[in-house]
């Protein structure tokens, strides 16, 4: 059910987003989990891992579930995102992504995220749900 | 895990929001299900369920999970509810939401719905997300 | 700055979408104006305006202000919608959308409405903001 | 209408959150206005401003327009925060943020922002919305 492999994805993040946070876990049927190592740039006071930081991280973990289905297409853009911050995130653990796409359609994808510390995997820090704007076929 | 029965809800809801939309299907852990017959009321061209229909009835349905989980509590107040359509739903079969609460705090709840039509429950047609800020503990 | 009237935009909506709530007050550059009589369908104890009222009256008012952009075309189509709820709406006073488009793209427009009561028009009752996925061009 | 300056809301920021991105240009009666230069943490591939940049910029916005309001209060909490993506934002260039609050009340701040790139301040590259839970007052 998916076109590329984890580790053909992380070759080609590397390629067209090398700034990106976090390795993938695994991919599957329309998901993808990814685990980000927190570093002192992640943090804010507490330490906590920083909103920014969890919000790029969900973002990066639906491009890889989209990436997964459709292969290796550099332009899907990100045309909302939304949050919800349920609980602080300590800095000293690291945070897991477990993304899901809800709708893969011909042009718009759309697709949620539950991420959670490695501290408690059963509380989840924030739910993002996203869509992206998929490119035109040739 | 449950505090109140389905039959509780609906009584509870007959009082308080008569106008509410749908029938409680279940609830359980954190969650509720339920399903509304469509009318003329809830129709677009097409003939489709309405937008304010999905949205209100999503909101119905995050308020019976809630609820259920903390008892009769007339005064939990939506404070953002965000969607994304993701296919038209028919107008001539009921949709069916499935509600969960993602977190359920001191003051704020939060939790996500996804609405199927009848005609493919495979397929959702709208996924919700929406914050409910609860009433102060006497 | 607008291909259509107020006239012309009312006789396309009652043709498209007869059971559009409200009436146009005004359209200009970008931005559209629409005042809702309420009735008994639009109210929840209190008596106070519903939510679904207020959701489904601001994507009718983005629709207006798309379509006094962009001329008739029925297919404009929404694909999100996220709204915060400020504060209640008296169900006794009329209720007025302020709609403006953010950005109005090849391929998608976004926008964002402002509702107030009549009763107090300093004080909004709910922000929306919302995406439309545009009809391709012949 | 404000109760901080903005050199005192400079420092504040500084003691409780030294990792903020950007710097206060001005602030208002329920407003902000800053200004981010952009470096090297804060692009993506193109090069251009990241997602995450935006997002969490715009955040501090926000914090800064409900300093302005409600004093030094360090435990205001981000609880949503919506976005819609509307243009690439050069990574050449300052981006500037305008936060205005729409609702201040005793629980909730909810707020909206629209970032611009100090190479045309005429077109927004991201739309935010988000809400914040206050302190309890002692």
């Amino acid at each position: 059910m998916t076109v590329m492999t984890v580790e053909q994805i992380e070759h080609f993040l590397d390629d067209v987003f090398p700034q990106h946070m976090g390795k993938i876990e695994s991919v599957g049927d329309m998901r993808a989990t990814m685990r980000l190592t927190i570093g002192h740039e992640h943090l804010r006071p507490g330490p906590r891992v920083s909103g920014p930081t969890m919000m790029g991280f969900a973002d990066v973990a639906l491009y890889v579930a989209i990436l997964a289905q459709i292969g290796p297409e550099p332009m899907a853009v990100t045309s909302d995102l939304n949050c919800h911050f349920l609980r602080a995130a300590s800095g000293e653990h690291d945070i897991i992504a477990h993304a899901k796409l809800i709708k893969l359609g011909r042009r718009l994808a759309v697709g949620e995220v539950l991420i959670v510390s490695a501290a408690d995997e059963t509380k989840p820090v924030i739910h993002v749900t996203a869509s992206y704007v998929l490119p035109d076929k040739a």
